[in-house]
């Protein structure tokens, strides 16, 4: 079966989901042009998800994708989050943040069954994991209304165990991709930064070993990447920068403005907004600080007290914390925007315009 | 103009020079099998140079490649040489090398007049540098016999340089190239390598960039890379790796069953053989010192201590310090080793076959 018959898309591209950027608008638009739009779960309640599902179904009769991140949570170290405020301290009081203020919540929660509850109401035909595959009894939830089931690999063996765990396709995560490393079978991601490998070798490698497709990520805005990723074995391709500047994502302006600079083109993996490996433009904080510090917390203790700062800085025009990804140049979908009708298997689909 | 034109090969595929583990033989072989053979010299002296060049000469009437570095050679230190030898005792007691016995020397010369002269009595079609490109004298007289000229960007700001500068083509080497990363505008290659990114994101960058041909470099090995690389932009590929277990390569015993190895699929960037970030297969070395060391003396002068402890240790049967890169497969260039002749312009290149 090929990744669209799997899907049930007319193009094998998967807009990748990118929480906190983007949520049903731009997946809705995504999978009305004929690709898989993603509505990023990680940072929602159950109340917002809910809503979200809500507006994608009443948008579009495409499939589409919710994906979920599903780490284990670690234990809060009251020692490492003094140690983590001690090395903000100098930006709270230059931006004038009071750190006593900042919840110390977890800022992201793992895939469990209340999520689950609430997916069985929308029965959403795909649902994509990073940071691994939730345990086996959530998984049969997910299975038992027909979900296909994806996850991010970012080595062979992990590629390995995600298709022997039941993943219908594997994403294949190159170094250049945006966002979190899904690096599940690593104890120290930060640490075995230093062996993860780019999509050209990555790829190829992946698309050896299993015999799920191969869905190729990091590094793909265009026509050309795509024909590339399928030359080397990828069935399909996950694209995420790219949809940043759609009117449908929700990006802010700071970071609109970012993308379309020439500093967007100057990324690194940096530990610094969530504790774990994710790429981000280089920025003030990951100059002085990174990209990779001994000092955040574990994922994801570290992101509150970054995003207070964010959120400060933002507020008053500074991009010094802030982590977008990469440079994007298209701002448009071709016919999604203004609504227009999902275009039906045999045509050409519309998102195939996108990537000129 | 196409590359095949510029540099006079039948196919876009540049065998990578890789000093240490090949010379005239392998050159010989690519460039009589269509491609074009590459010379690394950066190790050799103004006798062996001479020999190694009228050995190619000898084998082959095609097109080839000389390679010289051309880095700004550092003050040494003997400060930071014996923090760094302090950090190797432990490996020194271990093996039996004795540290007073190592030479200081800088192990590895940049390009200059009396290279120049050397080759001036050969002429070689095309010489490459890596580390920028030598001055304008020495350029001159490279140019003087009518010499293409190539160099390695690993950023656009490299190859924008490089083409202002006089280079025919630019090979964009991306982050999973093996051999020294080519970086010649940071001032600090070592912590800027965070932000050196994959051959799939610089191809088609520097593609966009520059006028001149461009070739890809970092992870190319079989049909489906020079595919991908190809539609990506990019004119060629120089590929290095591939031909490590040719018998035409002097690769060692050592480094031959590791790089058949599964161990060979985990390798990093490293600064601890030579002072520069350069690919390794992970080591010994690489877990407890690396992979990037502040105690690392400045290229080359990293070279002469760790270059002790790999010869003793592969005396013993020990790749612990042996800097090996990636994954070999194939063994053979139908045709090439017996001495098969050139296959001239019009009929498919033997070299093509190399790369199923």
């Amino acid at each position: 079966m090929t990744l669209q018959e799997i899907l049930g898309i007319d193009a094998p591209i998967i807009q990748a989901p990118m929480a906190g950027v983007q949520g049903s608008a731009l997946a809705a638009a995504v999978s009305d042009a004929g690709g898989l739009g993603s509505l990023p779960c990680a940072l929602l309640g159950v109340d917002d998800m809910r809503r979200e599902l809500a507006e994608i179904r009443a948008k579009t009769g495409g499939p589409f994708n919710v994906n979920f991140f599903c780490h284990a949570p670690p234990a809060p170290s009251a020692e490492r989050e003094a140690a983590w405020r001690a090395a903000l301290a100098p930006y709270f009081a230059e931006f004038g943040v009071d750190p006593e203020a900042i919840p110390a919540g977890p800022g992201r929660a793992p895939f469990g069954h209340e999520a689950a509850d609430v997916l069985e109401e929308f029965r959403p035909p795909v649902v994509s994991f990073h940071f691994g595959l939730p345990s086996a009894d959530l998984l049969a939830r997910v299975r038992g209304w027909g979900a296909k089931v994806l996850s991010s690999a970012t080595t062979v063996e992990e590629a390995l165990w995600l298709e022997a765990h039941g993943a219908d396709a594997v994403i294949a995560q190159g170094l250049e991709a945006g966002g979190h490393r899904g690096m599940f079978l690593s104890k120290n991601p930060s640490k075995d930064l230093s062996t993860q490998v780019g999509t050209f070798a990555l790829v190829p490698q992946v698309a050896r070993a299993v015999k799920v497709p191969v869905i190729a990520a990091g590094g793909i805005a265009d026509a050309r990447g795509i024909a590339a990723a399928l030359a080397l074995g990828a069935a399909g391709v996950q694209v995420g920068t790219a949809f940043l500047l759609c009117p449908e994502a929700s990006t802010s302006a700071v970071h609109r403005e970012a993308l379309k600079s020439e500093a967007a083109r100057v990324t690194a993996v940096t530990n610094l907004f969530t504790g774990r490996p994710a790429r981000s433009i280089v920025n003030r904080i990951i100059r002085e600080l990174g990209p990779l510090s001994a000092a955040a917390p574990a994922f994801p203790l570290a992101t509150p007290a970054v995003t207070a700062l964010r959120a400060r800085a933002e507020s008053r025009g500074s991009g010094d914390f802030s982590p977008p990804v990469g440079r994007a140049e298209r701002g448009r979908m071709p016919g999604s925007a203004g609504g227009g009708s999902h275009p039906g298997v045999g045509r050409r689909p519309v998102i195939v315009a996108f990537f000129r």
